[in-house]
């Protein structure tokens, strides 16, 4: 067997004219310049490539010089040289900018919804944004060991595909872990693990949405993300309003099938879903036949004593999927998450997560299957609480205090983040030119409007800040709103 | 701050009668029975329990100790008690059992297609299973050693979100081995990285099928999850035939809007697409305004000396959209792939993969780029190819040798599997069975079958089979022919 060394047929012999050296000199050339050598790749060794061209070593020597003379191969001292960014790529751009052909087929759903753009924000590292945990107390060492060792582990197996509804030992820790931390009663069986909440929403999403039928209830203000998988999904999405108590669940639409609530730690209001709410929400939806989402995305981070039951926890007719993340609690980068899924939605949920991604990457599935189950996940989470409830505490005193004349935090008992409501919305301006200025990262509650008719808010994440920093950047944030009068 | 220890508020305030030991006791066995505390779900140590509680820690002891004579809790030696495994469990799953209310939201597709069921084979580990690369070979120490150190790297830096098209490094990495391998002119630019090769016919089905009106082209005999993936976004399936030269074009129906594809090494009957049926599938999607999707999932593995062009590379229009994936050339369970798309397709691709689930667990593609930046895909391919090419040889051998009374290999140049055509179809029957019993993992090409109207056909993998036991299994397959007539 000849083993071919270059990606395409060089066809040397079919030359017309000419030496080998040319010929091949012009090959190689033409494939530069159209972009099939691109730049960067490296060619093959000479002794290899005259090898299995059937030539003499010396003469793909003179070859390449002649390449690299020319400017199209960069020599690299000891090593093959690798194809230079030259003319060629101008073509290639040329070729492949070719805007969309109107004719080409499309879901024209996308024509009608607003899709996520990337975040376009330079901040920095230690700032109010919103969302990320704190790296600097994250048990690398331990994390680094576990994957060590699940990786051992797996090198002494075959390869396979696992299974879809994620490694039966994770799913274990998992219905563990949320039967202690959050009181969430499951079982393994009951667990489908997602690569993060986003795919659980998604997958959520394609299972109950009638593409164009379905209402889906989300609050107002809310979570960008979970809006654009329903959306994504073809949802009619209805806008419901949030306040003191979290979700207005009194306004939720007649026609509505599902409802989205982040009851726990409503994003990003912070509030939490009162009682008397929970019942209400639950009676409305057995009375409409609803199911609900419950979005659970950083409730392990409690800083009052009394939690107040999930939904999945009070729900008695297997209508509430459970949706949790491990992206609060150890990192966003991670990509796990998991649905606590009734029984009736189970096989169908799992068979379309096979459909669209197949399963998690195992070496990760293991290593977190170990982390939580040797107990570092409840040691991290442990070891994190003081620190959080610190910095919520330097946030609350700073708004309680020296910015009250302003800002009045909404009650908030959990999570990463707090917000504030304007107390004159004629300041608004001012406040959030302050508010870009002084406390880098934190962002007007608008932000996560549908409507856009809340009373104006911010809200100031405190996952990548310390408490001696929040002071001061508050401190500097009032007296700049002092001397704007 | 009073840090919650147990899940749920036990209201020790407000007993009514009883010893706080006895209202203790009784609350939590009421959260075992009832779920809240899961079997297996560990309990705060006495002391830390006692002290957030506010009571004595022998009263804590003393309860736990209740708890653990009445089977509640196990005892742990030297540890804190888990909860037992108890009738709650039964009580539990006959509320949560309750079959879907037919009456809840639901997208009606998936009462109308067939979804993928969890494969149940029970294979033995050296089996002819299609699919599968090797693992004896893979250098896991290299693996190892780059894992730690993007580990490394990775603790020194925040937490963050990283890019939905995937680590620049990643793609520019990806483009430069496609460029060489596989003569895939692309930028860094061009490539979205994606779960595997799964999730990028996930997302362009997403994109381009308009549910319930786009036909799409499909190999039949054909790939059955790329099936799954499109019918799940809506779209009408055309089963198109495929003969020696592969995807048979002309039979491609006249509405058609998007052909799926695998011209190196057809799944499963190995062929590759002409030349001839190349260039016709081409034009036809240049007459039709289709676009063209190119599965390339094993063409890293080519045993003959003239690789054809891939479609994207003829491709002049920006209409062919080029799938890999890293599952056959390094492992499957690593969920690694990627689309090389056309321009006008890329910003709202990668909108969908933020929506689906935002992107690819970091340190993983971290590994990646520096396993291919630093040759090692490039080396342990070159590895792999004389050893695939050894087994090809001898199932090769076999079936134009002792087999070819009974089978005739359809021509192959690539991959890791090889299939063959049944002669005489009125000996299917004891061929089948005699494969099922001599060639473990070996398949009828109808189970890929979508209309099942093509000649009988085996199928062959060798990725995790060595020569030796190729020819031996082939030797006793032959034989039990023989033995049958």
């Amino acid at each position: 067997m000849m083993e071919p060394v270059f990606p395409f047929d060089l066809n040397l012999d079919q030359r017309d004219t000419g030496t080998i050296t040319q010929t091949l000199h012009g090959r190689l050339r033409t494939a530069i310049l159209d972009g099939r050598l691109a730049a960067g790749a490296r060619l093959p060794a000479t002794r290899r490539a005259a090898a299995a061209l059937g030539i003499a070593r010396n003469t793909m020597v003179a070859v390449y010089d002649l390449l690299i003379a020319e400017g199209y191969l960069l020599p690299r001292s000891g090593a093959v040289p690798v194809v230079a960014d030259v003319v060629g790529r101008q073509r290639l751009n040329r070729v492949r900018a070719v805007t969309k052909p109107a004719s080409f087929p499309r879901n024209p759903l996308w024509q009608t919804i607003e899709l996520p753009s990337p975040e376009a924000r330079e901040l920095p590292p230690r700032c109010f944004r919103l969302g990320i945990p704190e790296h600097r107390f994250f048990p690398h060492e331990v994390w680094r060991r576990l994957t060590a060792r699940a990786q051992r582990r797996w090198s002494r197996h075959g390869f396979f595909y696992s299974p879809s509804q994620g490694l039966p030992g994770l799913r274990e820790a998992i219905a563990h872990h949320v039967a202690f931390a959050r009181a969430v009663s499951c079982r393994a069986d009951d667990v489908v693990v997602t690569s993060g909440a986003q795919q659980a929403f998604d997958l959520l999403a394609r299972l109950l949405v009638e593409p164009g039928r379905t209402r889906v209830a989300i609050e107002d203000p809310g979570y960008p993300p979970i809006r654009a998988a329903f959306a994504a999904a073809g949802a009619i999405l209805a806008p419901v309003a949030v306040d003191h108590e979290g979700l207005c669940v009194e306004r939720i639409p007649d026609d509505t099938r599902i409802i989205c609530v982040t009851p726990s730690h409503q994003s990003p209001t912070g509030v939490v879903l009162s009682a008397r709410r929970r019942q209400a929400l639950l009676a409305l939806a057995e009375r409409r036949q609803c199911v609900v989402i419950e979005d659970d995305y950083d409730g392990e981070f409690r800083y009052g004593d009394r939690p107040l039951d999930a939904l999945q926890t009070l729900d008695r007719d297997a209508r509430v999927f459970y949706v949790g993340t491990f992206s609060k609690s150890l990192f966003p980068s991670l990509r796990k998450g998991f649905v606590v899924a009734p029984e009736w939605a189970r096989r169908t949920l799992v068979a379309i997560r096979q459909c669209t991604d197949a399963h998690c990457d195992e070496i990760t599935q293991s290593v977190l299957t170990a982390f939580i189950e040797e107990g570092h996940l409840a040691r991290h989470v442990r070891r994190m609480r003081p620190i959080y409830a610190e910095r919520r505490e330097a946030l609350l005193d700073a708004l309680e205090g020296r910015l009250s004349r302003w800002l009045e935090p909404f009650p908030s008992e959990a999570g990463l983040h707090l917000a504030a409501r304007i107390r004159d919305p004629d300041l608004q301006g001012r406040i959030f030119e302050a508010m870009r200025r002084h406390a880098p990262g934190a962002q007007s509650v608008a932000e996560y409007a549908m409507s856009g008719i809340g009373a104006p808010a911010l809200t100031f994440g405190y996952g990548v800040i310390d408490a001696g920093d929040i002071s001061a950047s508050m401190t500097r944030f009032a007296a700049a709103l002092r001397r704007a009068g």
